[in-house]
């Protein structure tokens, strides 16, 4: 159909190569939905055979991680985010319940000692298995960034929080 | 030695959801090194049993692409990147040869078309596989950013460029 259908592709094993030191060691924990802020400090544990791939960070202010979702709930291909009431296809969203549990978090370089990265601005749980770490470059200005869904709810919750007392439908 | 040291997490297989359609075939057609720009389009081709996943995707005007460097050359700890001419710890680049050949690249979203997502500015190869797609939500403001050894190497290479000719070494 898609022109050459072939088998499906094989699966990629991948290997941790640190983890996350965080002060969440419970989902519930991690700030999440409107208005979030990820201010916790954390630490990137590297394994010690992989210490000379992180020659040279230290002049980087903001690194790409790569991590293990390790405790999601199975995948789901919709997603209700805490942002929104309503389902959203899991690739619109941020959601753990992906068919690749992989989390995408850019934190702030704070300082490296050896094989320790200290971080600001983690959002993973405590021993989230790291994948890759990869130097933050650039970014799309943020006038061009247009945030779907989450941009709708978000004029939905302040429409509902404009109203007068009792007019809410519940706990909004 | 790490507080609790355990056996070596397991390796965690990822498996694609999709593959990227690219104008590139060959690493060597790539634009990459100082000044590169990614210009082209290209098709995130979703397989169909994810469609559902893309629900609601319109709305984002840019995506990261997680996928895999599926024709790198085995995984190397140090790396000399084609914007300078010393090595850096491969965590310090996007080198394809890493320990988990994770690419990511940051897309515009074209338009939508089933379970094909038109986007510009891929840098994959044709036929790359695709685990995971997001939205991107925001940026680090551009004048946070801190690009290390980076900088220092188009600092170095504009020296010399200012050169006289004749006076900077051999074929920089």
């Amino acid at each position: 159909m898609s022109g050459g259908a072939a088998m499906p592709p094989p699966a990629f094993p991948m290997r941790p190569i640190g983890i996350v030191r965080s002060p969440y060691t419970d989902r519930a924990q991690v700030p999440r939905g409107p208005g979030a802020t990820h201010d916790a400090e954390g630490v990137l544990e590297i394994e010690p055979e992989f210490e000379p791939g992180l020659t040279d960070i230290e002049g980087f202010s903001h690194l790409y991680v790569l991590w293990v979702f390790d405790r999601a709930d199975p995948p789901s291909l919709l997603a209700t985010p805490p942002t929104d009431d309503r389902p959203h296809g899991v690739f619109s969203t941020r959601s753990p319940a992906r068919p690749n549990p992989i989390g995408l978090t850019v934190v702030r370089l704070l300082k490296r000692e050896g094989r320790r990265l200290l971080v600001h601005g983690v959002d993973m749980l405590d021993r989230t298995p790291v994948l890759d770490v990869k130097p933050y470059l650039s970014s799309v200005p943020a006038a061009e960034i247009r945030r779907g869904w989450m941009a709708e709810a978000e004029a939905r919750r302040a429409r509902d929080d404009d109203r007068p007392e009792g007019s809410a439908a519940g706990d909004a």
